[in-house]
């Protein structure tokens, strides 16, 4: 008899929840390839950039297990920000399981719910074409491209995507 | 007779001494014509936000006059962070002089002194078509363009550019 899977929770956590998400984030941060943090960005650091407000957090979760996070805050300030940004991550070994789909699709209905009208992606990077064509799949365009705004652990300088879709 | 114009310095400044750019850095904002800081931005944001390592904030005056100022910071962090980015002001009453292009020239040698490999502009509002020609003219590309992000406030959704270049 094998288990049955365990539901995918979403909720948001404040500045202390986000030390039960910090072991997904360190680890997507420490592999270089998608999010430009410093890879040795400390828990205080990374929870102060994704925790305090305007920015917004929150995780999934299957049972106590935190499996994704993402980010949703204003992309600027003042009149600039009727524009949503988000970041996502989702543990290594959660890969493959819609889940990074499942949080788009939660963060544009809570982007929708603040009254953004748009949300943007600075910096999607352009060797992630599972990311790229997710958020395609998601109704996000590429308006811009930026010339090896990356430095790729395993590809070097890599170029940036700019994304972009209307709520 | 008439006196002569008194030459054009640059200079960088700390955080005491953004008091002294804050006037053209109000007036600039007021406008809402060209940066999404909201409107009524106080001195000490404003001072955070241009002062605060890593970012750098240089002036140019006329004599006692700051009649110019200009940000730079690195435009991402850690993997990002070969990647400058940079904001210029310059007084109303300073139009029209070439100081907008004296300080990019100015802030393109500070980003070579400091070891940027690149300059990138995230938010060129399209309506404030001197400006891109002046980028155009100092060697930037579009190489994005975002609709509607930016609520000008005479002319409404406005689309953002932006702006690159090797240095």
């Amino acid at each position: 008899m094998s288990a049955l899977p365990l539901p995918l929770t979403i909720r948001e956590i404040d500045a202390h929840g986000f030390e039960r998400a910090w072991p997904v984030f360190r680890d997507v941060v420490a592999r270089g390839d998608t999010y430009a943090y410093a890879p040795d960005i400390t828990l205080d650091e990374a929870r102060a950039l994704w925790t305090t407000s305007p920015a917004r957090c929150f995780v999934a979760e299957r049972g106590a297990q935190v499996v994704g996070l993402y980010l949703l805050k204003p992309n600027q300030p003042g009149l600039g920000d009727h524009i949503a940004n988000a970041g996502f991550m989702v543990a290594a070994e959660a890969r493959g399981q819609g889940i990074a789909s499942t949080l788009c699709t939660h963060a544009m209905a809570q982007a929708r719910a603040a009254g953004f009208t748009a949300m943007q992606f600075n910096y999607v990077v352009a060797s992630n074409t599972g990311a790229i064509a997710l958020w395609q799949r998601h109704g996000f365009d590429i308006v811009g491209r930026v010339p090896g705004a990356f430095r790729h652990a395993a590809l070097g300088p890599t170029d940036i995507l700019v994304m972009h879709r209307t709520l």
